[in-house]
Order: structure tokens, then sequence, then C-alpha cells
């Protein structure tokens, strides 16, 4: 048995999500939600180093479901907390769908 | 579909764990027993800020299976890799079992 109902990492530590956004901040964003919403017992949110997907980030992903988001920005957060780490459902568009799985790094021409 | 088949999280960020053990060096001695193995496209290892489990570690948790492992060694690193991560079988004297759920930081005085 685990410890948390839902378990979610933030890449802030690796050499390119937090280069695309204050990921640390999502953490805050996203810790200040879930104590708002009484969760902070069930719903823990950590800070991790780099997945290996670089170029796609900001990535976030949700343990132990195992649903991955990529490109996610501020204002998703909201989005986030809201339909999926309290109402169950995950923002679909913000998916991660790489077509693969393992490490996925992208080439500096081919990042956004 | 989440990345990767294993995704192992290694507290090094948090308060308590990094002062227990050198868990950065975790990470670097699993990273190259899976990459020995020829498995690193499948199985990840990374560094994490803090679970809320102060007291109890070095902390390593193995995601999407949801297994928890409390007071790592060093020494106990190669059982780890071997029956668990390589072997799909986890280290049951390892486990963590705190008989509840959530956030559960020790007292210092009750802290080995």
């Amino acid at each position: 048995m685990g410890q948390y109902r839902k378990h979610v990492f933030v890449c802030t530590t690796g050499a390119t999500c937090p280069t695309q956004a204050d990921t640390e901040g999502f953490v805050k964003t996203m810790r200040a939600a879930i104590a708002k919403a009484g969760l902070h017992e069930e719903i823990r949110i950590n800070k991790s180093g780099c997945f290996s997907q670089c170029g796609n980030g900001p990535m976030v992903v949700v343990y132990p479901e195992d649903v991955w988001y990529a490109a996610v920005r501020a204002e998703d957060l909201e989005e986030i907390v809201r339909s999926h780490l309290l109402g169950g459902h995950p923002v679909e568009r913000l998916l991660y769908r790489p077509g693969k799985p393992g490490p996925n790094v992208l080439a500096k021409k081919d990042r956004r």
C-alpha cells in the first residue's frame, strides 16, 4: 500500500523544464490548492529531477495512475487540480502522447 | 500510458533523507546498474524532494506499482535492483509499513 492516493511529480531540477516555466512555482501553486481543499494527506505534490523527455516539458506526472502531462503552463494548473487531482478526470488536452515509451529527448532544433 | 515500466524516486533533496545516507549516490548506483542491464529505456531512477515521511528514510518509491521502501542503506541497493527492479520481486524486509497512509513525520526523539 502506498502513502498517497495521488502522488504528483513536477520536473523542477532537470536541465530544461525549469527554463520553460517557473516549475518550482507550479509545486507551490498546486500544494496551496491541495491544502485549501483539505487533501494534503491524500495528495502529495513533489519536486523531481529530469524524466528524460527534455523539450516536451514542462512535465508533470501523476502516480500511481501513471498519467503524464507535457507542455504544462502556469495557467493550466487550476484545471489540472480541479479536474484531475480533485475531480478524478485527467485533462485530455494536456496529456503527453509521444507515441513511444522510454526516454524521448527532443533535438534542440525540434523544440518549441 | 506512462513512459516507464518502473519509475523510481529517491529522496535526495528533503531535509532528512540526505542526512541519513548519500542518497544522491543511491541514484548514481541504481542508474549504473540499470544501464549495465540495458534497461534504461524501461526503468528510470529519479531524484525527488521530500515525501513527508521524515525520520523513516532514506525513502525509495517505485511507481506505478506504488511500492515504498524505508530506511534504505547503500548496501541494500544491489538487492533492490536485482530482486525488484530487474526480477519483479519487491524486497519484503525493506518495505515501508507505517500502518497509515499520508504524511508520517517522526518526532525527532523517535528517530533512529
